[in-house]
Formats: C-alpha cells, structure tokens, sequence
C-alpha cells in the first residue's frame, strides 16, 4: 500500500479511536436532542443531524429526537386563508390554528421518521399525546388568553420507556392534552427540558441558530465554553442574556438543577456538530454543567 | 329493594354472564378493527366505537384500530385551492395531495388516541412509516399512474408486537413508503387486511354503512349472517356482488384464507354493534368464514 | 331488524359499557371472597357465585376465594355417631371432630374447584396447611379449651401468589397448623380478613345472609349503604351491632386499617350479588371504606 | 480426636461422597413416587419415606407423589353404616362411596402435606380435579358398571410444572374428572404410571409390600434386580406373573414405552428404600428398563 | 437380604438423612472455601476436598474456591535461577518473581479447574484481574517496599456473581491490579476474607493444618469448638494466640463483623473435613460466629 | 472558529459517519479474533489491537479473542533449561513442556484481560479447561507421537455464550483437555477456527505477518482482496498457497463452509488493521468469502 494512503487510513484510525473513551463513558445513557432552527430547514443539515443522532443510536446511546415545526406551520395557516398572529412571541393558537398546527407537525414527525428509517434504525414518531405522554395547562403571556398554548405540568415517560427498551428511536412532537383532553401546542424547547428531566437524560443537547452564550454576543471571542450554573445565573441577573436565549438558558439551569448532567448550546449551522461535540477532543459550543462539576471531560 | 329494581339488577347481571364464554374464547387474541363510514362521522357512533374497542382491551382482547380518512382528505384538498380527482374510484394522489392526504390522516389517528386515552387506556398512533411497518410499490389503476397511491407488499408487525407487548393499543393510518422512502397512501381495507394476517389477527371486523352481505341487495330480508368462502367465491362469480362489496369480499376471502379465523362485516351505523357482535348470543352482520367450520360459536 | 330487538340489544350494550370503569380501576387488583351462608347451600345461588367470580377472573382481577363449611361439618359429626358441641358459638373440636372437619371442608374444597373448571377456568383448591400458608395457634373461649379452634398469628402469601401468577383462582379452606404442626379449624371470616391483609387486597367481600349493616336492624329503611369505620367504630360504641355482625364488622374493620381498600357486607341471597356489587352504578350492600375516602366510586 | 471417631467420620463422608454421582445424574429431573402399602401404615416407615422424598427435593430432584388411601377409605365407609362391595378387585363406587372416598383421600392428601411441610419443605396437596389435571372416563369391570371408577384418558401436566417450578412438592390423589365433570376414583398405580409419562419424569418408583419381581415368587433367591421390558413381558406370556404384580407390570413397561426412563418396584418395608435404591451404588429391588439399556448405572 | 448388609444399608440411609437439615439450611447459599496448606499438596486429600465442593454445589450451595500456591511458586522461582526471599513471613516481589507467582497461581488455578471439571461440573478458573474483582495496593511490610504485593482496597464481585448464576464454580487465584493496573500477589487469606465479605457469603471455612484454635495451642485438649468474636478479640488480647493464626483469626473477625454468618477454621489433613463439618451433627474445627448467637447449629 | 478547524473537525466527522452502516451490519454479532505475530510483541501494535477489539465491543459488536504465545514459550523452556524440539513445525511436547506452556500461555492471557481492563471494559480470561470447552485427543504428526498436542473433537460454547450474555470480552488461550482430563496444546488458528464455528460467528478474522494472500507471492502487485472458496480451493489444487499459509488458509474455507460468514487475513503490522478492514469504506487484506456472495459489502 502507498504510503499516502496509508497515513490517510491511519488518520482514520486514530478518529476512531478517539472517540473511544466517549462512546464508553455514554453507553446505554438517554440523550434527548432538541432538534429545531436552520437544521431544520437545510436539506444537508437535516442529513446530517439524522446521520449523528442514528450513529449515536448505533453505538449504543439511546437518542431522542423533540422538533419544532414553526415557519412551516405559518406557511400553512396562510395557506388555509388565515393570518398568523403572535403575542410576546408567542403565536395564538385558535381552534383553527390548533388544528394546522397538530397537521403540521405531525407531518414533520412523520419526515424525520422516514430519514431515520432511510438509514436502517427503527423510528416511532409520535406526539405528547401518545400514551398520554405531555400533560398541560394553559398558558397566558402576561395574563392574556392566547388560545391552545400549553404549558407542561405533567410528563409520564413510560411511552419513552417503552420505545427505547424495545430499541426504537422516539421522535416528539409537542403537543399535549389539558384535564379535559384539549390539545395545546407547546413550545419545543420547554418540552425537550421537560422530557430530559422526565427520562432523567444524560445529555440535552439544544441545535440552535448561534454559536454559543457570549459573553458579549457582539463580540464573537467571548463565546463560553463551559458554564457552570451559578455562572449562568449570574450572567442573566446581570443582564448579559437577552432575547431567545433568556429563555432556553433558564431551561437548561432547570435541567441541571433536575438531574440532567450537561445540556449543550450547539450551532446547528455546523455539520455534524452533535457528533463533534460528543466524540471528539474538542467540544464545541457552549456546556451548561453543575458547579460541582470542576473538570469537563473533553480533556 | 324493590321488585322492579332488583328484576333490573338480575338483567344487567345475566347481561355480563352472556359475555363470559366470549371473553374467555378470545382472550389474549389480537382483533383488527377497520374504523371508517359513518362511524367516524357521527360524534356518538364514535364514542360508541372507542368505547367498544376499549372495553375490548380491558377484558383481555389486543385490538387494533385500522382507519380512513376518505372525506376529510378531501375536505382539506378544496380548502387548499385544489380539485380531489378520482380514477376508478381511487384518489389521484400527486405529491401535494399526498402531503395533504398525510397531514389529514395523521390528525385523524391522533384524535382517535384522544378518544382512548380519555377513557383511560393507553394508545400509541401510528403510521405504517413508524418502524417501517408497512413497505408498499406503486399502484396502477388499469394501467394509468395515479401517483403516490400504494399497494401493500410487506408488513413488518415488530412495531404491533412490541406496542401490544407493552400494553398499548396501536391505532394505524394507511401510509406506507416504498423501497426509496417516499409515503403513498393505502387503501384502509387493504391496510386492515394486510395487517390483520401479518399478526395472525384471530379476528378482523369491517365497520361499513350496510348491513352485510345480501343474496339479493335490494331485498334486506336476503341478509346473509353466515358465508363460508367458497359460497362467498361463488356469489362472487355468480356476479351477487358488486360496488365496494366486491374488494371488501376479496379481501376477507384473503384474509381468512391466510390465517384469520374470522371475518365480520358489521353495520357501523348500529349503536355498539363490535360489543353486540362479540359479547352476546345473537350475531350482528356478515360472518365470513372458512369452510371447514360448520358451527357458528354464537349457538 | 326489528326496532325491538334492536332497543334490547343497545340496552345489552349499555350494561356491557356501564362496567368498562369498574373492570378498568379493578384490573389485576386481588378480590378476596368470603363464600358462606345461603349462598353456599342453594344450588342456583351456587351457581351465580362461581359465574360471578369466574366472569371477575377473566375480565382481569385476580380473585381468591375462601370458603367455610359450617352446616355440612355438623351432618357428617352426626353421621359419624357424634354430637355437635358449641361453647360461645365456637365449635368445640376434639380431634376426631377435627379430623371430620378436615375432611368435609376439603371435600367442600374440591366441589367448587370442579365448579370453576366446569367454566373452563383453572381453579386450584388448597387448605392453609399447602405451603405453610396459615399458621396458628389454639384459640381459647372465655379461658375454657375448645380443642382444635385455631388463631390465625401469620399469613405465608407464597403460595397464594405463585397461583395468581400463573393464572389459578385460589379457593381456601380455613384450616391451618401451630408450631407442632398438629392441624386447627379456623373462622372462615377470620381467614378471608387474614388472607385479604396478607396479600394487598383491593377488595375483600363477605357473601352473608342480611342485606347489609342497619342502623336499626329492626327497620329495613335504615341499611346502611356506606360506612367509613370511624362511624363503624361508633356504632359498636354505642351499642347498635350485635350478634354474629359484630365480630365482622370487627374483621371489616381491621382490613381497612391493614391496607385494604374496601369491605363488602353482600347479601348473598341475591343473584349475581357480587357482580352488581362491583359492575353497576349502583352498589348493592353494605361498604366499609377508611374515613379519608370521601367519594363513593359508584357515583 | 480419638480414631475410632474419626474412622466413624470418614465412613460418614464416604457414603455422602457415593451419592455424588446420582445427585450429578438425576439433578432437576422429575421422579415419580408412588406411596402405598405398609409404608403408608407404619408411623415409622411414613416418616422415612418423606424424609427421603424430602432430601431428593433439596439435592436437586423434583419428586412427585402419588399416593392412595385404600384401606382408609373402607374403614369410613363402614363408619358411614355402609358395606365396602369389590367387585375384580375393584371397589364398587356408588355416589355416597364417592363421597366419602374423596373425603379420606384428601385428609390423606393432607396429611402428606403435613409431614413435608414439618421437614421444612414446601408442598401442595392436589387431586386430579385441580387445574383439570385427570381426565377420565367410566372403566367397566367385565362389561359391569361399578360406578365412580375412572379411567385416565388425559393428563393436563400444567399444574404441576407449575407447582414444580414455584419450588413446592406436589402431592397428588387419586381422583380425576369425567367429561361432565363428575368425579371418579382411579387406582393410585395407573394414576402415577399417566402421570410420570404426561410429565416425562426420569423415575417412577413404586413402594409396594413385596421384594421386587421374582422368578418364582415362592423362592425368595430367584428375585431379578434388572428387567429390561422384553423380558418383562416374556415373563408375563410364560405365565410367571400373577395377583397384583400383573397389572403393576403392566403399567412399567407401558411407561418405559411412553418415555420414562426407568421404573423401579421397591420394597416399602425396608426403611429409606427410595434413598438406598438412588443413593447408593447397591440398588434394591427390581429396575424395569429398556431393552437397549444394557449397562445398569450402579455398576 | 442379609440383616448384615441390611444393617449398614440402613446407616447409609441415616448418614444422609442426618444431612438433610444442613442441605437444607444452606441451599442458594455462598460458601467461600480458602483451599491451602497440605491439603493442597497431597493427592489424596485434593481429590477428597475437590470432591466436598463439587457435592456442596451439586446439592444446591454456591460454593466459591479461592486458592494459594505458595511452595510451588517458590520452587518455580528457585528452577528459574532465583532465591526466594521474604520479609516478616511476606515473600519480596519483583517484577521477574511476580512474572512467575502469575504464572504459577494460574496453572495451579486451572489443575484445581480440570479436578472440577472432571467430577462433571463446570468451573471456571479466574485471578483478581479478570472483570477487574480485585483491586489493590501496595503493602508496605512496616514501611519496607516489598515490591508487588498488594492489599486489597475494593472488591468488584459482578464476575462472581455472573458466574454463580450461569452455574460455573468459580475457583480465584489472588492477584490483582492497582490503579496503574500493574500485578499484584495477594495473601490468599486476605483474598479470601475479602471475597466472602464482597459477596455476603454465608459461610467462610479455611483449610488449614492445625487442628483448630487452642486455649493453648501446646493442650491438644483445649481446642475451641465454638468462638463468639468478641471472645476471640480477648484471647488476642490475652496474648493466647500467635504465629500464623494471628492474621487468620482477625481475617475471621473482619468476616464476622462484615456479614460473613460463620468462618471456619478447619484441619485440612482430615478427609473431607468439609463435609463432615457441614453436614453432620458433629462439626469438626472452631467455629468462628457473631456474640448474638447464642446456640450453634450442630445440635 | 477557524476555517482549517473547522475543515479538520469535518474530516472527523466524516470517517465517523462512514462507520455508520459498517457498525449497524455487525450489531450484535460474534466476531472472532484470532491474536498472534507481530501484533503481539510489538507494544505499539498491541496496544491498536486492543484498543481495536475494545472498540468493536463498546459499538456493539461481540469479540472473541483467541491468542498463542509460541516465542515465549519457548523462551521459558529454555529458562528452564530444556530445549524446544519441533516435528513438521509442531511443538514436541512432552509432559515438562506442556506445564510450562500452560504457564506461559495464562500469563500471556491474563497480560490481555490487562490491557483490556485498562481500557475499562470488562474482560474474562479462560483456557478450553474453563466450563470443558475444548475437547480434543492427541494429534499425531505423520503417525508420530509428539506429546501433548492437541485436536479439537469438541466445541462446548455454553462459557463463552454465558460471557457474552454477560457482557464480558472472552480472552480464550488455546489448551484443551482429552477425555482422560489431560491438559493438550492446540494450535491457535485451529483452535479460533473451531471456536468460530462453535458459536456462529459472523466474522473469523487472522491478524498475521503478511498482507494477505497473493497469487504470486513473490509479486506484492498480486495480493487478492476477495477471494470466494472455490477459487481458494483452485489456488491451492494449483500449488500456488505454500508455507505457513496452507493450513491457515484451509481453516478459512472450513470456517466459510461451516456458517462463518467471511474470514479475513490481515496484516498485523499495520495499525489498526482491525477497525480499518471493518469501518472503512476500503477493505484490506484478504478476505475468504462463500461463492455465492457476489458483491463485496465495502461498495
């Protein structure tokens, strides 16, 4: 063999080497990704958050996929004549627009079952109200009716449970029944924070549109790597944190508070981040972790 | 106690004692039930339905709900500006039909799992993507490609196995992906069909809008309450039967000559008519059976 | 068909349906039944008895029974050229009586062990002598030596749970062993209530020979339908039960407060009792229940 | 320690050291015990008989016992101020007799238990009504009714594999069920010899009053240890064998031609005749056991 | 039969009736045997205790060997060029002289497998090493390097446990690994002692070749059968005990006060000591046992 | 982040996701390794072999090692002073050599259950002594009487499926005993092929000092990549396989004709050999495959 490709073979060696001591440290363990943002749009992305979270599958870890559904579901309230409406940020949610959105996403769960099934691992999409999954109530923004919003009050994970012991890879759309068994649209950042806790997951990961926490978000060198959650905190209360990030920081302290033991902030603009992220040396991102916790792994 | 109470009472008693030799027969034995008609428009034959189907469950049986979609498909074709178009009474399915048709049916299976987990039994809706339950290739009408409208040509029932395992009630909607990943909508009846044999369903009942099988349909005293399938093979080319009765037929000549013992073509429009037909002394419907079977178990 | 026919069969439905929650609360939860008095002697009673725990086994609770034998133990002593004694209405049992007891209560036993099987489920009769099950010790009357009458001092449930797992319906007979192993007649009510305590009972029943608890067992009008045992405990207090109620309704009591979710006082004289008792809105007897239970479920 | 000791010790060891091998051989086999005759009478001879069946269940062997009650039954039948009528050597049965047979072999039945239970070990006492276990069916005597006398014509083992794999020693009595679940008596022999085929027990041993097989039954010398069943049956054409050897014969060899790998006829007087027949490397009594068994296992 | 043979029949018998107790007590039960000094070396008794283990397993204990190899290690030493040496009776270990204690404990370890193995039950020979069970650190011999002999610091039982559960006979040599995961030679006591602890054996009994423990060990007459710990603590502190029983004795102490029910100290020169002592009513050796109980088992 | 990291982590990203449908095709299967040459006295290339296999388990794989210790063999016989003798490149060996290569090949054997346990998986080392699994009977060399070397008659898999089960990584060294319980030699790859045939493995894989098998050994341009076993068989008939590949490669179309899937002939001296034939798109070596496989999976 040429000795050129040989150093080549042996580089791929060494990769997978190195992602030895990883793939031990995680085996068996319940990761449950947040799966939203560009990834979700970009064709190739999408292929290649489905080729990381089913090789996580592969090599034993047992992944959750939770998705969104936003912009494509705006495409459709207008295509049905409607006019999307949105209060604090969050969109009011109608009879109507409730009924789109369940179709909506829904169809996505179902998509994203067929790229996993693509790749030979056995997927199951379902929703908050398979098995009576997510139970909610509703919820207001600053006391305002804004229709079937849902607010999670309930998780019964035996579903998730189920699937994964029968070796399946759960997908998650949210959407959860009230008491009277009215179906609400949940935000899927708070569902994937509720489920992590739930199934008491190892890792949640958040596939986002940035690179990370900054420090200063205007300045792209104060990106953090590893942030304890008393940092956390301390960053918020002194008004680092601003806009959507405000909001998925607290659920990943409210992660780690419940026993998760890392949540990352990951850019899901870059390829194969989740996969970087966990098997190899060099993170990437932001780490949310303890403050117990004085040693991250990666080294 | 009153006289008049306590005859009540004893009534109600000899009821639930009929059912025993029922309960018993077909204990631990899997039912597919093809939900669709006017069952799944009128609001109280679908409560009568899902209670049935539940009540079905809690004694002991394994259920299984296979359902249409056929009138809100369309419903949802026109409001997004476009023509339903049929070919030989099938659905011409292009590609946003086909995304319609999903979004549809999906919506549809998850509020039958609302109607089930309200009564408290735990239900998981599926598609025949999940777990690549169902493999299909396209399907031609006389030869003319009508788009994504598939026949069935595999079922994997690892999915049912590990749900009913689990002690969920799997309720299915017709969608099935063919060797490249693409969806294609099937055929309810075929779909209940095909899975009815792929689980060796002990039984497989049809909610219709008629009554059963007539020897002469325009004369209802004609009803026939049991068809052994050869006469069955025989009214067939005798030219009896036609109109959606003929596939129907077909198909439970099929199934009962693939393994399942019995097949029911009930009156979906009688109130409880599946608890009538199972759990008292007089049949309702259509029984068709194999041949060697002489005695009906209802005498 | 007929609109009559059709109305009975929708009424057939309706009871059928009425059970669903009852059968779905009670589902793999253990029923202890106390068989006794009339019940025991007329053939039809007998008869409903059987078919009534036979239909509870299949729908999926997990019932157990004990049995006493008093009046046949009495014609056999007689048949044996003996007297019948009673000392505080405790039989006195010198060993040949034992030995007499021994055998009628088996014989007892095995009949309905053959009543069972007749409807095809698989019922196993033991004694609390089978696997150590009921041990006792001699139980004096007022200080005098009756022979023979044992106290129950421990419960060794293995062999009840073994046969509720692999699917038998238990059927006791009161009889036990002390530290010598020498044999001991029990109180059946006494061994139903041990029994009952042992195992997590959800349920225990006592089929007797009165409608129910009365407040003034002289006027009908005042039967009791629920009694929380703090009011129970009252009416002992201030006199009101008396005769043979009173050592049950003790029994009924030490149940609730060992665990046991619900006493049953039956009158076993009426057909399908216990069916009715736990299939239909409306509750037939007498129920003890602990004093936090505010709600009757029947409603 | 003093050598006379010391040599008694290591005779000790040696005998536990020679049953090495047959605990090694018949571990977790089943062995089928019929208990009769003078070792069911003398108090002495019982309790080395379920001493031995007790220390086989703890060394790893799953015993069944069979036992009748003959001379018991006729002793209550006259208690009863009835006659005991034979007819062939079969008792005849009316309704009454019945009765009481069935009263006395259970009370035997549980006597058994008892002397197990006392050992420490945990046993069932069963009949054949348990669990369906005995089929049977009318036996005439030369064409003559004699009432309740069954003849086996199905054994439903569940039961007992059930019993046996909960870890209890099944103890069984002689009474099975006719189609209309009447009761019948059958002989303990036949019943052991269905039961040990219907089980494919390794063993089924007989204690009976005699040595063995001999030759000539009146010279003591002419005892065979080792019977292969060609040579059973020639010593049945040749007239050697009478009385009530011959039905017992008859019943070996048909369980060494329906699997069971060899049947011992043992001499009930000897104490811990079953331990000395398997434990030892001197067998006793006679071995029936296939013709292509050529080498007997003691050697 | 003669009366002679028949009388000794009879005692065989009585040995293994006199067992039934013992058999029974310690069924499932783990029992660590220390197999060392002459009963080690000669070939008689090897076989003799070789045969006790394989009967304690097959007749229901779980029995665990582990084994040292001392002299042999030193005549490997010696063949190899090298003087063994030791420092306060522990044998200095380089790295050449631990290269071949490895090599010698594991032939030795695999001679005992193929004994085993030879009585037609499964052993498996393993060290310290395999699934990581023993981890250790470096002995200090009053602060001298003494090279690679190792203290036990953490016990890791899941290969025992397997093993035990797959129905092999696990036979250990002592070596283990420090945190370096370099070898280390273990005292074969120490080993022991510290097995039976990791696993809750119920017993603990070390082959030895004294006799048991003497009040003063030059009064053969003062042998102590029985030995509450806290008596045992008072005879060290008496200055009663010394030379090598010194280390044994607290070893018993240790085991006593971490759940070990009873430690043995036995004679290995004695045939089958280790059946005698537990399977007769005259246990041989001193028996080590918690102050609380008050009566030991023999009587 | 910098473009030529982010290049660099792509790259990784990438050979990882080429493992991908390498990892999901060997899911769960057995792969057996033979360990010997180079590999194992270079530290280096030990080490890649270990880290290799260590991987293969932690994805899901289910390794088998199987090693020799030929060289170090014969360095302690010498130590000790004798002299290897070799018959037609068979070790002579008598009883003096067998103990040491038993020696020698446990301690060669434990030093990988080190290198494993490092890594932090859980490793079992065993000979074909543990459980009796390899039975063999001496193997003369031309008629010639060699001593203690082995063949294989008999394969008992039950440890190593145990193992597995329990998920440890079998380590096995290559002695076996013959029917008197006689410790034998058997040659490794004889030994890793009867083993993989034992327990059906998927893959059988050589780690050797040559690339692989060329058609002309003399021309490296002529090295076959895949060779079907008819044509192995061709090229042997033609005399083109000599030396040392001969029996290696007749144990190869042993293993394919006896349910291995493909056997495969790697280089040891390249580092990580293993991980590369396996999780990369270009195979190396050779691989032996049944002829009716015509597509090679690595396109």
């Amino acid at each position: 063999m040429e000795e050129k490709n040989m150093n080549e073979l042996l580089k791929k060696a060494e990769v997978l080497i190195e992602a030895l001591p990883y793939i031990q440290r995680f085996n068996r363990k319940i990761i449950v990704v947040k799966y939203g943002g560009s990834a979700m749009v970009d064709e190739e992305l999408k292929q290649h958050v489905i080729q990381d979270v089913t090789l996580l599958k592969l090599v034993g870890f047992k992944p959750i996929i939770v998705h969104g559904g936003g912009k494509e579901i705006s495409r459709w309230v207008e295509k049905a004549g409607m006019e999307p409406e949105f209060v604090n940020g969050l969109r009011k949610t109608d009879e109507a627009t409730m009924e789109i959105a369940e179709m909506v996403l829904n169809k996505v769960n179902k998509s994203l079952v067929k790229l996993v099934q693509e790749l030979g691992v056995n997927a199951v999409g379902i929703s908050g109200k398979d098995g009576g999954m997510l139970k909610v109530e509703k919820k207001y923004s600053n006391g305002q009716d804004i229709g079937y919003v849902g607010e999670i009050t309930q998780v019964n994970p035996k579903i998730l449970y189920d699937l994964l012991e029968k070796d399946f890879l759960p997908i998650v759309c949210p959407i959860g029944m009230d008491e009277n068994y009215d179906s609400y649209n949940i935000n899927a950042d708070d569902a994937a924070c509720a489920i992590a806790r739930a199934v008491h997951a190892e890792k949640l990961a958040f596939l986002t549109d940035i690179e990370g926490v900054y420090k200063d978000p205007k300045d792209p060198s104060t990106l953090i790597s590893e942030l304890p959650i008393s940092e956390a905190k301390k960053l918020i209360e002194d008004g680092y944190i601003g806009g959507g990030m405000l909001p998925k920081l607290n659920n990943c302290i409210d992660a780690i508070e419940n026993g998760v033991s890392r949540v990352h902030i990951l850019d899901g603009r870059i390829a194969h981040c989740l996969l970087l992220e966990i098997f190899t040396n060099k993170g990437i991102g932001t780490a949310i972790l303890g403050d117990k916790e004085t040693k991250y792994y990666h080294e």
